[in-house]
């Protein structure tokens, strides 16, 4: 039905024309790419987190007017009020993809990381349907759709997740590639010269071509094919961007909205005389009975849960739970119960907490970038994922980007919870990742080990100085530094209360471990010291810094140590509480990190922070180098409190 | 001479046995690979930094004690004292490759960027070669060797230069990789199963495998083959991790130093005799020859430089600029007396600035990761740099991460400045790249656009937050997000002067243009607007936001307007001169960017700042939304003020 894509490739662009914003380029040369998607795309127009869909994901974040307008043709919840609403604030069709609006599977915009969330998808799909399907009845059976440009291939990210992509088998996968050989600042082949076909052999996938990228007959077959394949698909379709309009085949149809002029030009080429967002009934009644038959479909299936249910009610009770990411109550009951030995580092206690977590927290997949022993997380009783998909462990290789978005991904799934790791350092290498976490309000636990100079010889590279500040300023994340195991422990309950992004970050260096209260700890701030005599200062401190701290105080008169775990619990506390603990006193901050995250609290105050990178060499030494020894520290802190008498 | 090669496995072995930490399995592996490399490597041991030497990045930087070792037997400025005091504080050995180390041409560490700096490496040789060299004379002839491992084949920054190498054809630019099969967390094929060889030939590489690792003689062949390819190079060599110890074939060799008793086995292994870090004579001697071959070699490029100079004084001179970063003194009497229209935004005047600047400053190369237009950071007049190496414009297609790390390598040649520019909120991709050009003081010129929520409708994926307190954050960084003209000439004279890793930060918005000085704004905050009548606030604020402030002002009586365009330069003065124009009086911090930044400055401050991510929107329609509006700002202001008058 030709007919319908053009008029499709019409309502994506009169979109963007009303919005004055938007990127037309691609409507028009993606319009059947998305037909033929959503033609097969199994979904439950009545619920649209139905848990076996089929997941869609557009990692060209920039075609969401296509998306909208596709959406809006198969009845999923956009109005065409709403694409009049196109790109304004508050609306349910913002300028990129976001989970806000319903049927959305992934907020995209920043290229490659969409095909790094569809591997995480796609990875969920394959474990769930380990877990709950049984030979005589299958409950998991969906396929992870991805739709990317020319742009997502060349981001290191993307590339990243297509190698664990292949390496895994995800057969459930299927990327479809909008070959328009155009980039924004040319021609495809400016900076792009590659065999594409042979590279994704290479990588272990089932490439399919589709010449003719205007016949969605062919992009359907395709699909179809790639549906029975053994290997993760690449369906590279050849297209034209800006096809049909004045700007044919020119990057400068990319970004720049058309004028109504040109629009009207544009409806005369298609032969299509509608006002503007006018759709003829007749499409309308042709997608519905493409609904009809996903809605028989989904009928089917829900029977089919029926008989698992009453076949195999202990399953479907914890199909509920992974549902709800469940066995969180339980597994916090737990936690108060931990019996940790003393003297262990703080990523040692979180090895015992986490695998004595996930447990109970069954519904969890996670792993680390390649350095499982040296961040220690890992689930110490159970084997790695690999192609059964059995176990919950996974193998991200050296690629911390694609593990924070393929973890990411793992939670859009709305069934498993996940986590990931890394040293502090390398967390740069996936904070983009992270900020999606953020902004989408995913459940993925990040853990970073390493956490400042201290791990010495490895030398400045590995030592982080401005992290902290960096995950800290990122809104909606959650990020514990604890300094002891009651901290720790508060991190797993703040996170499994609130499923909210929460980061972890551990050190290598022993501290002891007496309990200050879980409770204490949650409130992001707390004194962990209590001044000797009448109270002449503060420090406040995080991680194992706490512990120097506290040392330290004991050597002195008058001196107070408040644990700062959480900056972000502590900002939400009272005036009140603040001024309870952190009093009028002079303040003094002890962090080796960069001191911005401590003006807010420590006005006026001695610094003990890192300014500069570290160095490589043994902690000792560096810490005379710095002049953060304990001597020195001393000296600098009753130096101050004199001066500020 | 086998012996020889042995002899290098154990003084690295020793060398980490010394350090008691360090990483023993690579120099096991690889110490075929260094020998047969540094063998060939064009170096000047009279000058560490010859203009016309091969470079050589140790992209596994973990094979740092290999590298000291090779470099102590080839005469390079490691003693056997250097080697005794590896990874120790302010060694010339530090645990990663660090810039301080004479001949060491890139200090890596994080995994990956190592191939891309290499990529910058070539690209800059390339281009040198294609400025200078005559076609009678050529001065510039160098290959770029690289040494990465297993793990540095997956980093997402490694795939994305790759492919940039191969579309430049950079056939001066050998890649070695140590295949050892085995990474941190188990054998490769736990997460990496690709057919390597197909998969480099699809992005346009020459592939050479060497079955036997332990054959210098191949390796050697191999690296000979690879000088006359016409394609970028790939050397594979099969190598055995921890060969010939106890823990031979294990990733348990990776990072475990090994004990005495254990490096004695090896040393009977190997039949080796000696007493730890002694090497016999006539290995010396064998290296000496070489040596004298590679002085035969440089004397001759010497003569070659002379005949270059009498015959071509002009391009002698040139060379000699850009051997010294030159042709900043004359930019610089050019800034001053520019004319810039007013009304623009701050990334229209920079466009004029910078082609203005890089017009006198001809030893500088950069590019957009595709977004040239919307950046505008490009040189107008000039083509792009192709495989012919003639222009200073790249295209680095959409790869920021690489970007980064290439702009950084192609500084490392010591004969060329570089620039590279992305939208602020995606600086997030290239972070770890910018780190490390921190860390190695390099004079890469980051540009950023689209610096705030007033971008409006591609939404909060694209608005940018607690990006610019990061960049703030980072050690060794300048960044400056200027408000006019003024302060953008300001961030170029700095850049110019101090040839320091530099940001700038620009806006789409247009302001108004008036000079107030770039001499204030070297101070990096000043005075912009002096308030009316009696002091009673004081605003801080930096780029786009300055505007508003001034606005804001107006309508009120008695507030001051400071811009901020650089917080690392404004920490340097005096408290003086700080106090002079902050003043005790109440601050507001407008800044449409994490408060983070301006606690420092902003002591109890009212904040105008983001402390969420942005929406999709027009820019009024969302300040009005944030009520970050004009009038919602100055009840703000208002209500602030009679509270603390």
């Amino acid at each position: 039905m030709k007919n319908l894509v053009n008029n499709l490739r019409v309502l994506g662009v009169e979109t963007i024309t009303n919005a004055k914003s938007g990127h037309p380029g691609v409507v028009l040369s993606a319009a059947p790419i998305f037909y033929s998607i959503f033609k097969n795309l199994k979904v439950d127009l009545q619920n649209p987190k139905y848990f076996n869909r089929d997941f869609f994901v557009a990692s060209a974040g920039h075609a969401s007017s296509l998306l909208y307008s596709t959406m809006h043709l198969f009845n999923m919840g956009i109005s065409v009020n709403d694409l009049k609403n196109f790109r304004k604030v508050n609306s349910i069709t913002p300028g990129h993809p976001e989970l806000e609006t319903p049927f959305v599977d992934c907020a995209t915009g920043p290229l490659g990381q969409g095909v790094a969330n569809s591997v995480g998808l796609a990875i969920s799909q394959k474990h769930l349907a380990k877990i709950f399907n049984k030979k005589d009845i299958k409950i998991f059976n969906g396929y992870t759709y991805c739709f990317l440009g020319d742009g997502c291939l060349m981001e290191g990210v993307a590339l990243e997740a297509f190698s664990i992509a292949g390496k895994l088998k995800l057969n459930n996968l299927i990327f479809v590639y909008d070959r328009n050989n155009k980039t924004i600042e040319g021609g495809l082949d400016i900076a792009y010269e590659e065999d594409t076909v042979a590279k994704f052999k290479a990588m272990g996938f089932n490439v399919i071509e589709v010449m003719e990228g205007n016949n969605e007959v062919l992009i359907e077959k395709a699909i179809i094919n790639a549906k029975v394949s053994d290997k993760p698909n690449l369906i590279i379709v050849n297209t034209i961007i800006g096809f049909g309009s004045h700007v044919e085949d020119s990057e400068i149809s990319h970004g720049k909205p058309f004028t109504t002029e040109e629009v009207k030009k544009l409806k005369e080429k298609f032969n299509i005389k509608n006002e503007p967002f006018q759709i003829d009934k007749n499409i309308y009644d042709f997608i519905n009975k493409i609904n009809l038959r996903k809605e028989k479909e989904i009928n089917k299936e829900k029977k089919i849960l029926e008989r698992y249910k009453k076949k195999y009610p202990e399953d479907y009770k914890k199909l509920e739970e992974y549902l709800n990411f469940g066995y969180s109550a339980e597994a916090i009951k737990k936690l108060d119960k931990l019996n940790i030995e003393n003297n262990l580092s703080t990523r040692e206690n979180n090895h015992i907490i986490l695998n004595s977590i996930f447990n109970t927290v069954k519904n969890v997949l996670g792993g680390s970038a390649d350095v499982n022993t040296s961040t220690m997380v890992y689930l110490k009783d159970e084997k790695y994922l690999n192609d059964d998909f059995e176990n919950r462990n996974i193998h991200f290789g050296v690629r911390e980007h694609a593990m924070g978005a393929i973890s990411n991904g793992i939670t859009l799934s709305g069934a498993l919870l996940s986590f990931c790791s890394c040293y502090l350092s390398f967390s740069d290498y996936l904070k983009p990742a992270l900020r999606m976490a953020a902004l989408m309000d995913l459940p993925v636990f990040y853990q970073f080990s390493h956490d400042n100079f201290l791990i010495g010889e490895d030398g400045p590279t590995h030592q982080p100085v401005e992290q902290l500040v960096t995950l800290r300023a990122t809104p909606n994340v959650y990020t514990f530094r604890p300094y002891n195991n009651a901290e720790i422990i508060a991190a797993y309950r703040f996170y499994l209360e609130t499923k909210k992004p929460t980061c972890l970050v551990l050190s290598k260096e022993k501290v002891e471990n007496k309990k200050y209260g879980i409770s204490n700890a949650l409130k992001g701030a707390y004194t962990v010291y209590k001044e000797e005599g009448e109270l002449k200062g503060v420090i406040l401190s995080s991680g194992i810094e706490v512990s120097i701290a506290i040392n330290i105080a004991k050597k002195l008169k008058g001196v107070r140590v408040v644990s700062i775990p959480c900056f972000e619990l502590f900002d939400k506390q009272s005036e009140k509480y603040k001024q309870s603990i952190l009093t009028d006193k002079p303040k003094i901050a002890l962090e080796f990190s960069s001191s911005y995250s401590y003006h807010k609290y420590c006005k006026d105050g001695l610094y003990l922070t890192m300014e500069n990178f570290g160095k490589s060499g043994n902690k000792n030494d560096l810490r005379k180098d710095f002049n953060l020894d304990d001597e020195s520290i001393i000296k600098k802190i009753k130096k101050f409190l004199k001066e500020n008498e």
